[in-house]
């Protein structure tokens, strides 16, 4: 034994988080799992030399709830001290699912975080309302689209952008690939973009926005989306799970930029796609995301091109709408194969607080970009 | 169709970059799939509509080389304009796996990137030999461990750490969960180490370095990892499966803190664990570390207490020790579970090129610590 007995650990208010998780296998190795999983998140040392007191009862996370929801598989709660997680959303994340990713058959279902945790975040800035707010759609599903493809100049990206304003597009993206290219610089394509839509919107009328992907270095994140915001974008694109979730959170907090933060799910299929996804959707793009301060979170639609269940996009949708303490409620953004057809089923399935990402269909429909968009907007109405 | 026909993409070198995946199913599965995955991690465009020219034959992937490795196995060479990278980390990896992380049965098993694409990065500031200078140990397996558990006061750690270096530790590193804690102020904690493990080094003439944990927000990595610097820190640690990796990137390139990468694994399971496993660990623990230059990466060792093989931790050494272009070889550094019984074998297994990480181990084999650590190093001799 080479710690003290009974330490006392200072500055504990007592308040715990839970995080629930899914646990496969036996009750025997869930039961196991879930005392390897409360040491392993937190104190990470042998049970037996671990002090009595407030590391072993208080820091050490606790196992609250177990119990089976199917076969083989155990619904297991285990809660820490808030104070484990600082207000860092790293360090949340860190007790939340770190060495225990490396554990088999553990997912993580739902984070429920106190007041007292979540006021340490901001949260989105604008959230469902304030977008709508933005783009003055009171009440409809959103459209958006990405301009692409990668290998095209700003000059054209930016006439793209032009056509599909005219048509009403509500949220004109860069496609996640195309960030700083010397084919296609950073600044040269933001300007020229920011300028297209600007202009569109002063011939319909219309609030499109366009957001500029600051997907990028991390010493150049903060000055990408400042550039952006002085060009004029509406709005900014980032890839959480290819940047780190924070620094969508460092975007989202900076007052000088006050713009509505897309996320692009690039990289996430890591966390939340297969049979052993260790994410729920609810989670990963929902909770965490909002934590992150995103406003609408781009994923992959059942039924797309990837292998996604209708369960799995109600989770997302879950996450971003339902309530989370003081955070605002966003919107989910499934994409990934969308098309004209499926857009009255998909309306059906989400309802109107939506933004649906649409790519290829839209260049499928007809030579005419935009009367392609008055063709699935007239879908919204 | 929406674009122009035979659209030329200027600034193209013709150099490519190339990615091996593994892709499992059927032959036609396979070969149906490396055609989804070219056009998905560039374009993202219906083929259809993709004008001739450079968009289909440059600015996609091109498959190079598709052959059966195992049964319903198939390694698929892909190769990228290495302009679709720029020079940008956060690029390269969007470009090798980003949707496609979305797709079933794709693994990414090799990088193979030119020197004109490896020039746009500095790699690893210290490497194997830079980092045994610091050291002074020119031949030895290195020996590290974390102060925990979580919940110890600064006090406390830096009391652990000095009495770790009196015995002779090569790197003291705070614990992965040990950042910033209202019952450990990182400024304190770092103040208190580097004074405890300088008061040990000048008591033992030896160079222990102590790595200071600067996982944090986006907006403090920086400002932390200088005042580590200053506070007498010798190392830093960070967690990039949290962070992201173009934050160790930051912290590597940056000359003000010319200090030492230590990279922990937590959250990495996401991305190598489990037979659904994306990355091989000769891209991520090697390839990608060291492209964020990282000079030690920790990774999970086979037989611990996680399911990892013995292939994979030849390959996670492989992948830190193999020739890269002008990157600096760097260190494996093996832990979860490693003790003073199977430093013999563990030796035959890596050679003398490692970190062995320690952790409980070292606290139950007595409770004199720098005792510990001398029987540990006697085994390094």
């Amino acid at each position: 034994m080479t710690l003290p007995q009974n330490i006392t650990v200072p500055n504990l208010s007592g308040e715990r988080f839970r995080v629930r998780y899914h646990l496969t296998g036996t009750e025997d190795e869930a039961r196991a799992n879930a005392d390897h999983l409360r040491n392993e998140q937190t104190v990470e040392f042998p049970t037996n030399l671990l002090p009595e007191g407030d590391l072993s009862e208080r820091i050490m996370g606790q196992v609250e709830d177990f119990a089976p929801v199917a076969d083989g598989v155990f619904s297991v709660t285990i809660s820490y001290a808030v104070e484990t997680a600082g207000a860092e959303l790293p360090q949340l994340m860190n007790v939340v699912f770190s060495n225990g990713s490396f554990m088999s058959g553990v997912r993580v279902e739902r984070l429920e975080l106190p007041d007292s945790l979540l006021s340490g975040f901001r949260g989105p800035r604008f959230g469902i309302e304030g977008l709508r707010e933005r783009l003055r759609v009171p009440d409809r599903p959103l459209l958006c689209t990405p301009i692409k493809p990668m290998g095209l100049s700003p000059e054209r990206l930016a006439d793209m952008a032009y056509r599909l304003a005219l048509g009403g597009m509500d949220l004109i993206k860069d496609d996640h690939g195309i960030t700083n290219l010397p084919f296609c610089p950073f600044e040269e394509r933001v300007e020229r973009c920011a300028e297209a839509v600007a202009r569109a919107n002063r011939e319909t009328g219309f609030q499109c926005l366009y957001a500029a992907n600051v997907t990028a270095p991390a010493h150049l994140m903060l000055e990408r989306a400042i550039f952006a915001r002085h060009a004029g974008a509406g709005a900014l694109l980032i890839s959480p799970a290819i940047t780190g979730f924070d620094a969508a959170r460092q975007l989202a907090d900076d007052d000088r930029l006050d713009l509505p933060i897309v996320a692009h799910p690039a990289g996430s299929g890591n966390f939340v796609s297969g049979s052993e996804a260790r994410y729920s959707l609810y989670v990963y793009y929902g909770q965490l995301h909002r934590l992150a301060g995103a406003d609408a979170v781009v994923y992959m639609n059942y039924g797309g091109r990837f292998p996604i269940s209708e369960q799995d996009c109600l989770d997302a949708k879950g996450g971003c709408r339902d309530a989370m303490g003081h955070f605002k409620t966003i919107f989910p953004a499934p994409g990934g194969g969308m098309t004209l057809g499926r857009i009255p089923e998909l309306r059906e399935f989400y309802g109107d607080e939506v933004v649906f990402v649409i790519g290829g269909d839209l260049h499928q429909h007809s030579a005419d970009l935009t009367t392609n968009v008055r063709e699935f907007l007239k879908l919204m109405e």
